[in-house]
């Protein structure tokens, strides 16, 4: 599985401070390191002829001690080259290369008698680099007061950001110059559940940045475990960002005991977006899977009894009663509320659905007993995750999806109320393996308990982590909403298969979300890991599904279909009802037939804020299916097909907006054409305003099945 | 197993707003309650002619919204009775009588369309009540932001305080005036492992007070579930004291969910101090057993691998590591620490020793991996609760154990990390039915994690009654240390044989305590509930045990044997090393001989501070036996032994402090001498400073065995 080529070519050892550089291996960036007058550690990063960090001063602010800022010499530093290409367990591509230099500082602060190193990675698309504190008489048990790693930037760049939070990134992003966040954050700052901003200037990672001269610059961070989320807060001034933990109940940052390392922070840049999207650097920079075995982990396709909530069509909660207390409450003998979507009859529908079409798995949420007061309360045991309603049957259920060759997937929603929910994992894990679960989705919606933590401090990482690996222990797979955004932990973790940790389609239903929003979630969201982002809502029209409310999804139902192929996951929902799908069930073709799992990945076009167009190759066929994803405006899209290997022949069905169509007026108006296309063929394809356009391309040898098609 | 009485025999009610009174059953306390002129409720409390509380106000402030404290109208009065008597599982009487009267007043707020019950019950000794949150639209979650009820006192009295402290409750008692509590607060405030105070009147229950007409008041609390401990807040110039809930990591003080009830407030009063020693009021506000099978709690006498480890003479570490990451250290490849004495070698010798005399189990401290840091770091994976360091066998020791019939006590210090605790509860609990292990010591020393949360806090009370309850699946009793003091929750939940929750004996070991220290205890921290106080400490020159200590058991050995009769708990520890023990077998006798559980108890002289002599018959047993524990003062007991029935013949055997034993300069100084005794005899006992005395009683029916013995 692993193909090292060559590890660990030179060692250099210094003992004095001065500069220190080192390249990336096409040459391409270059990382300068230095201590500066007061023997604080700083970090400059170029590309080519461009700066893209200006020097940016390093280190960690302790509480209560000597802090890990200052007063360092540099003891040693080691250069070395690392070539593997690894396969991972799902992807976008069969294989990913990790090709780095690095470059291991190792410091020493003579007043305390402590060690630090800094160890950069340089990839040919950008900077890794993060803090390590070996074990040491001087330095075992610490809490940070916060890190204090700077990213210092050229210039007024432009910036797609959602505001720095503890609690939430369910946000739209702001396009704006970085000195204008401060004056869009109140706007840009809307509700949520749980929130908690720190900065008017504080933003969230990955954050995406394009520069005056055309240069895409990224900064995230990969393999946080075991610390705080780390957000940005920028000094408008100096155009400096500066790392801003995420504080415990105490307002405390890190409770640290070496030897330990943190995160990666890490710098992706480019003259070329698509590379944004494509960087692997942050599954690189984290560790190799940890799991022995993983045939267990598999792409899921899923339908599931959630939409019908979300619109206020059906309700979650079985009576409506304005509080309960379980295990103290009989439901039997209370009434039920007929909008009660989670019942047997309801669920054996979307199995049926599941089963005719193909589908993996049926999600149902709302099944188990406590959803009349779960949010807002800051109810302590709040669910059982055991305890269905009286009219769902979980036996009835999981025979009949057993005879139908269906999954079920489980829910957990939490409601933040972490405690409770760890005391019943074990139980609600076994449960699961009973009734033949094997993927759950969870939920964090609300503020957290323990009161005074969040959902992105140390506390909750933690957690997630301890919810990841014990559910492996049961090869259960996870897709954990309302939780910490990814960074890259499905490399080491894959039963980690979805994450939501961003405004998904839901807030279509709720309040709209901007039209652009797909054109940008790759390239911030996306860059720590898939999200569920659940798409393929086909009546977009919210008032006719629940006619007490009327919001609407920005998008045309083509855009919809492209959102399977742009939005990255190997778990993917066709979010709508059944019965919406029913009266489109050329469209929803494209849902059936599209991959979850790839060979190959390519970006054909690409500008966040305005456009993506991929094609990807499904893994082990020949399929190739391509999405494009626009924003509010008009525009053509125009591709070659020269990603198809020269001399064959296929057959492309384009599911694509009509010219009439729009996201608010007209997002139904949709054409399918069946078109022959080889490595020659190209396509100038109009989108509509919010749409797009998704197409599948299958090889043919049959010359029957091309009679009649257009070449394209 | 009850012998309900009569109940619910007169019922009233009323609508307007007037003075509600009643009085206990033996006509002594009346209660008087009102609401003031704002519509606050008030009570006053009375005994015969004397007030005990002053007219008090009453209520909770809530908030982010209306507070429970004002505006309030009587709503209804309902008056009732209630008689009867059941039988514990283990206690101080063998039948416990609860009579009461009760008035429940039925509060409505009208601007809030809000109601709340005030239940008051007084008994013959005194007075409980509770506030109320009934099943009602308008009140449903609310958060307490402080509980305002007060306790006004008539005058300036002397009070035996600890200070108010959200995490400990190890202090020495001050004995001093109200008014000089704030003045005397600092140098009370004596270091611990985690302490939180909040107020320089700030004091904590059960608190002790007497007047200078000599009545004896006692305020505590109980059936303490769900909701802060209350802690105690004077105003010393009007000497009222108010309640003050432990806050959480926000600062607030209880989050709620009607219908709820708060735990009950306790006065208890008399002109004989040895009242309060007997009151039964903690108990029978507590719900009867929830359990319906208890064949598994049994008192247990135990020794265990601890004392050696108190005074330093042995290590809790296997190595002398700085520090360690569980699961990431192989122990075996490490030089063993020589003084770690949780080893199976000597673990065997205290089998043995157990087993020679007669005890019921062993418990042994520093068995598994962690105790190379395992305090004061904030480390969060501190303990797994399953592995033996490589020098203590398991299976060795439990099959050992086993065959010499004695049951191994299970040991888990969480040091405060209850995430952690609680990930590992049930496979700890497992681990200990697997082993033969049938109690567990739990240990909380050290800061809470969750950070902001403090042991005394509603988290924390949570915590202790989940970890209480799933003990109880697993058949396992609990002898929980650093937990919040006891309030009677024994009688629910009787697999809580014991509790810290005070300065125990150890602190002799580390610095000292106040030779009064336990004529103190049992009017304050024992109230509640047993304590696992850890007597029978033989060699109390700690310099003896280890040379490089300085400190001394303030006790004459006579005493150390005492306290077993003094300090009640169905869980006794002999604490000292068998060793110490095998130099003095004549006086171990009496802890080999006394009794755990009773049928009867009378106390049978009493002053706190300066004595106390209790006299308790053995459970299904004609044994008696008596226990005095002295002051710093040299003191004649005089007791008669009319408890004993008429017309038997006993020999009482006494063990007391010789005429020149004193707790510092000779406390080996005791004899045994034995006497013939009868329903007439009488005993005149010289006490020495810091010292007592300890008799067995025991029927004889053969002439040949009093022979020669004098008769008292």
């Amino acid at each position: 599985m692993k193909n090292i080529a060559l590890t660990f070519t030179m060692v250099f050892a210094f003992f004095i401070s001065k500069a220190e550089e080192f390249k990336s291996p096409n040459q391409k960036f270059k990382l300068v390191f230095e201590l500066n007058e007061r023997g604080r550690p700083t970090y400059q990063l170029t590309m080519d002829d461009a700066t893209i960090v200006k020097t940016s001063k390093m280190g960690l602010e302790l509480k209560d001690t000597e802090s890990l800022l200052e007063g360092f010499t540099v003891k040693s530093v080691n250069q070395s080259t690392f070539d593997e290409t690894w396969e991972p367990i799902w992807g976008e591509q069969k294989e990913v290369r990790n090709h780095y230099n690095e470059m291991e500082v190792l410091l020493s602060q003579p007043k305390t008698n402590r060690e630090m190193i800094i160890r950069f990675r340089l990839f040919d698309d950008g900077l890794g680099f993060r803090y390590e504190f070996p074990e040491q008489d001087n330095l075992i048990y610490f809490v940070i007061k916060e890190e204090r790693t700077e990213f210092a930037m050229t210039d007024n760049h432009t910036a797609f950001w959602i505001p720095g939070d503890f609690d939430t990134q369910e946000y739209s992003y702001t396009k704006s110059r970085l000195t204008e966040i401060s004056s869009l954050f109140d706007e840009a700052y809307t509700g949520n559940a749980s929130q908690t901003s720190f900065s008017k200037t504080g933003v969230q990672t990955s954050l995406q940045l394009k520069t005056d001269d055309g240069i895409y610059i990224n900064l995230h961070e990969a393999s946080l475990m075991e610390y705080p989320a780390m957000h940005l807060n920028l000094d408008d001034k100096t155009l400096i960002f500066e790392s801003f933990l995420t504080p415990d109940a105490l307002g405390d940052k890190g409770y640290m005991h070496a030897p330990r390392v943190t995160p990666w922070r890490t710098v992706i840049a480019s003259k070329n977006a698509g590379d944004i999207l494509l960087s692997s650097i942050t599954l690189n920079l984290n560790e190799p899977c940890a799991y022995e075995n993983t045939d267990w982990i598999k792409p899921v396709k899923y339908i599931g009894v959630w939409w019908e909530m979300i619109t206020g069509m059906s309700d979650w909660a079985y009576t409506q009663l304005p509080a309960v207390q379980l295990g103290k409450i009989d439901y039997s003998q209370l009434e039920r509320n007929p909008k009660h979507a989670a019942n047997t009859t309801r669920v054996k529908e979307y199995i049926d659905f599941a089963s005719e079409h193909g589908f993996d798995a049926v999600l149902v949420e709302g099944w188990n007993e406590g959803w009349e007061d779960w949010i807002g309360k800051s109810k302590d045991y709040v669910f059982d995750f055991l305890t269905p309603y009286p009219d769902f049957s979980v036996e009835e259920v999981r025979d009949y999806a057993k005879s139908k060759g269906v999954e079920m997937m489980m829910h957990h929603e939490t409601s933040g109320s972490v405690r409770n929910y760890e005391r019943h994992l074990d139980k609600a894990y076994q449960f699961m393996k009973d009734n033949g679960y094997n993927s759950v989705k969870t939920g964090y919606v609300g503020n957290i308990i323990p009161r005074g933590e969040t959902h992105y401090g140390q506390w909750m990482v933690n957690h997630y982590q301890y919810a990841l690996e014990k559910a492996a222990e049961y090869e259960i797979m996870i897709n954990a909403h309302e939780a910490v955004r990814p960074t890259g932990l499905s490399r080491t973790y894959p039963n980690l298969i979805g994450n939501e940790s961003a405004r998904g389609t839901e807030y279509e239903a709720f309040v709209g979300s901007n039209p652009d929003h797909t054109t940008i979630l790759p390239f911030t969201r996306l860059i720590g890991g898939p999200m569920d982002y659940t798409p393929g809502i086909f009546q977009t029209d919210i008032n006719k599904v629940n006619p007490e409310r009327n919001t609407y999804v920005r998008t045309t139902l083509a855009r919809q279909l492209a959102l399977y192929v742009t939005m990255y996951s190997p778990l993917q929902m066709a979010a709508d009802v059944p019965e919406n799908y029913e009266q489109h069930l050329d469209a929803f073709q494209f849902i059936k037939d599209v991959a979850l799992d790839w060979d190959k990945t390519l970006v054909l076009e690409a500008e966040p804020g305005d456009y993506i167009t991929y094609a990807r190759k499904e893994k082990g066929s020949t399929n190739w299916f391509v999405g494009r994803t626009n924003d509010e405006e008009a525009r053509d899209s125009n591709i070659r097909f020269d990603f198809l290997p020269k001399g064959k022949t296929y057959i492309a069905t384009v599911y694509s907006d009509a010219k009439d169509a729009h996201f608010r007026d007209n997002p139904q108006a949709y054409q399918i054409k069946k078109f022959v296309v080889n490595s020659k063929s190209k396509l100038n394809q109009y989108c509509a305003p919010g749409g797009g356009y998704a197409i599948s391309i299958k090889e043919t040898q049959n010359k029957a099945d091309t009679k009649g098609l257009k070449r394209l």
